[in-house]
């Protein structure tokens, strides 16, 4: 980078808000994960929507590429620099405005965390759709970016489906602004859909209104022992279709539980020792319990029941202790598929032999959001760089017509495995609608397509 | 169009398949409100999606211009023929696939209409979440390709909310295709909600995914006698925040019922006369007349319940009755805003008296989906040629935040309002989108962005 660039932005968002200094711009040169990490010569920390448009019109003009970065959670590499590129960082775009009670709306800088609107809209008596592990930091452009997910998809959906309006700054430095909140509005192109999950790549968010969910203050969970994963898919189907309230369908298996117990020092689930376990939750404005028991009514396999929140807590903890548990052991590999749900069992029963065959000294631990046909696949056992267990697993979720990322995203990890399930001519339409949006290739270069494609 | 073209496509499609006959073209060359009509050389009626891809890749060599075609039932002219152009009709496409009871969803072909969908579904025990008074005619295409709405908006979303995989033919004949059912996805551009709603400008949806809903037997309904639509507003957000069940809010006035009543002979509702009217449906797997009735135990207003399907149909009537009464009346010019839920009360309060300067001799019948801030804005008394009404009521709905087109579509009705409440910015990178899919600008000309606009 020219760096007699550098002056045009400090006139745009003042000297303090371009950190050049090696140690101040490490934490935004490495991922979380610790699996992805790059250079930049300074990070931007624009202050307002007019000035994140002024820096991408100075990096446009200049032909300079930008990686814009929320807080920086991400499990794909999609955020933080490769090959130089200048980070354009979004936390100072923090406001909350005051929730719009009649709607049930409220409109959100980019760079607020999950956490803090959380704690915003509950204080107004609402809630939000999306609930993640990293909602201390994580940001809510980082999340639209990404169409974010989590436990709750099978009930409220995943981030794009929060959106009534978006704010973002386009290539060019111009600015799309759809921040009324329109529950209806078929008046062209839903721009706010495309840039969700479109990864940094069309656009910098930078605001957006959102749907917000009443909160439900009557809540149950049923833990059972299932014999299979096919067993687990049914009784999901069951509640689904005898109940509104299903809010969580968690699968997970020994594996993870004994991994979990040891961590943690936790007993044995109530329901004794299975193969397998499935954890439902229900909430409702009340009667919750009766909703849930009564969908279960038939059901005949052992079961742990909570409504106290204490006790729901002690039935969660077997599912959520997972991720501490497993990265206590090592870095894993973290795959993250969808499969159709009636592919998902084969997928389960497939995917361990599959693994062995591939890498013999691979260790998997799977657990996923069996509603949605998601799986996250933990591997560990493996050099961080070593792809035969990542090619084995993508390629069985494409023989078997699933997705190669449910949450995620492509980011940079996953671009080499982009083919097995998107066909070239949507990969051709993809691409014709990157360079119609972004021509010169500035937006978070190398993301989605690969460093290869789409530069002039 | 080059006649020399035509056994071109005799080839791919048969030649009973293409209609030259100006008595079998006429059909598909007036749409169903009688305002919008042109000629069309000949229809073509593929019966398959390889049939689509072959002509539309005919035409495209050709450089002929095509119009898809479902039910016809749109309101805003986006397709019946213009300029000569092809209509390309895919009612043929209409194959129902089994119903993925695991999963709770289905695939089908574009020109299966909604009421052969919900049959379908109903009979393996299941429902769809979008329902509109046109079912018997409408296509699951063109629903698409509208993003139609209807009266459960509030509850389960527009047509983009049941996406969960699309098939279409893209511009250049290339099919892209991603059927399996992933209720999460994250790879990539999420084609599917770009389609939705993009109204035949940018692919030719063949078939879909969809969702499926479960049937909820339990069902309660409120007729509410408001003093205005603030009240309307108030009560609706109180009972979505008290419930989980609301699936229509549905808001009209003494203007439509006096309406009504003399054309269906319909007594006084039960709650009396009143200057507005609040008609609420809760619906559950069980004990919705408990959650509605709850929900309703504060408000102290003029209330009906009915529980049993003829009372419940007796309280729906006067509100379904309305667009039957106003087209007995003559044709109306059918606008179709959405509101900012905080505006909506002053849009109503507004817009006659803003219609009533502008056109004296307007006659305004409102009634909408109060819960999504949608209004139907029905005007009798009008040449259909007058613009003056169209421009007071759009004017209005820009001014105050709202969307000039909440379900119908831009069509080539509102093409010349699409400013009012899209940027420059927000329509260049529409018009950049389109051009990357489309350059040669053969896929509905004309709509959304005029006949001007976008042709090379």
């Amino acid at each position: 980078v020219d760096v007699s660039f550098i002056p045009a932005l400090r006139a745009i968002v003042g000297a303090t808000h371009i950190l050049e200094d090696a140690d101040l711009r490490r934490a935004y040169e490495t991922d979380w994960t610790r699996r992805y990490h790059g250079s930049t010569p300074f990070v931007v920390r624009p202050g307002n929507t007019d000035e994140v448009a002024a820096v991408v019109a100075a990096c446009a003009g200049a032909g300079v590429s930008l990686v814009p970065q929320g807080g920086n959670t991400g499990l794909v590499g999609g955020g933080v620099p490769r090959a130089g590129e200048v980070v354009l960082s979004l936390t100072r775009l923090n406001t909350l405005s005051p929730v719009d009670a009649v709607g049930g709306e409220v409109t959100v800088g980019a760079g607020a965390t999950l956490a803090q609107l959380q704690q915003h809209v509950r204080a107004a008596g609402w809630n939000f759709g999306v609930d993640l592990a990293s909602r201390d930091s994580c940001t809510i452009g980082g999340m639209i970016a990404t169409n974010a997910g989590g436990i709750r998809v099978i009930r409220y959906g995943a981030m794009r489906h929060q959106l009534v309006g978006i704010e973002a700054v386009l290539a060019n430095g111009q600015v799309i602004r759809r921040l009324p909140g329109l529950r209806k509005d078929n008046t062209g192109y839903d721009l706010a859909n495309l840039l969700a999950g479109s990864e940094g790549t069309l656009a910098v968010v930078t605001a957006a209104r959102l749907r917000l969910i009443p909160q439900l203050p009557s809540r149950a969970v049923a833990l059972l022992a299932v014999p299979h994963t096919a067993a687990a898919l049914a009784v999901t189907a069951s509640v689904r279709a005898g109940t509104t309230g299903l809010e969580a369908a968690e699968l997970f298996f020994s594996e993870g539980v004994e991994l979990v117990r040891r961590h943690a020092g936790l007993p044995a689930p109530p329901v004794g020792t299975s193969p397998a376990y499935l954890l439902l939750e229900c909430a409702a404005p009340a009667n919750a319990a009766d909703e849930l028991s009564s969908a279960l009514s038939t059901i005949d396999l052992p079961t742990a029941f909570a409504t106290e929140a204490r006790q729901r807590e002690g039935l969660w903890a077997y599912r959520e202790r997972h991720t501490e548990a497993i990265s206590a052991e090592g870095i894993p590999h973290k795959l993250d598929v969808a499969l159709p749900l009636d592919r998902l069992a084969e997928f389960e029963g497939r995917v361990r032999q599959h693994l062995r065959e591939a890498v013999p000294e691979a260790r998997p631990i799977l657990f996923g959001h069996v509603g949605d046909g998601n799986i996250h696949v933990n591997i560990l056992g493996l050099d961080p760089d070593d792809d035969r267990a990542t090619d084995a697993v993508l390629q069985l979720t494409a023989e078997l017509g699933g997705s190669i990322s449910a949450e995620h995203g492509i980011g940079v990890a996953k671009t080499r495995w982009l083919h097995l399930t998107r066909s070239p001519a949507d990969i051709a339409a993809m691409a014709a609608i990157k360079s119609a949006l972004d021509p010169r290739g500035i937006l978070n270069p190398g993301v989605i397509f690969g460093m290869s494609a789409l530069r002039e």
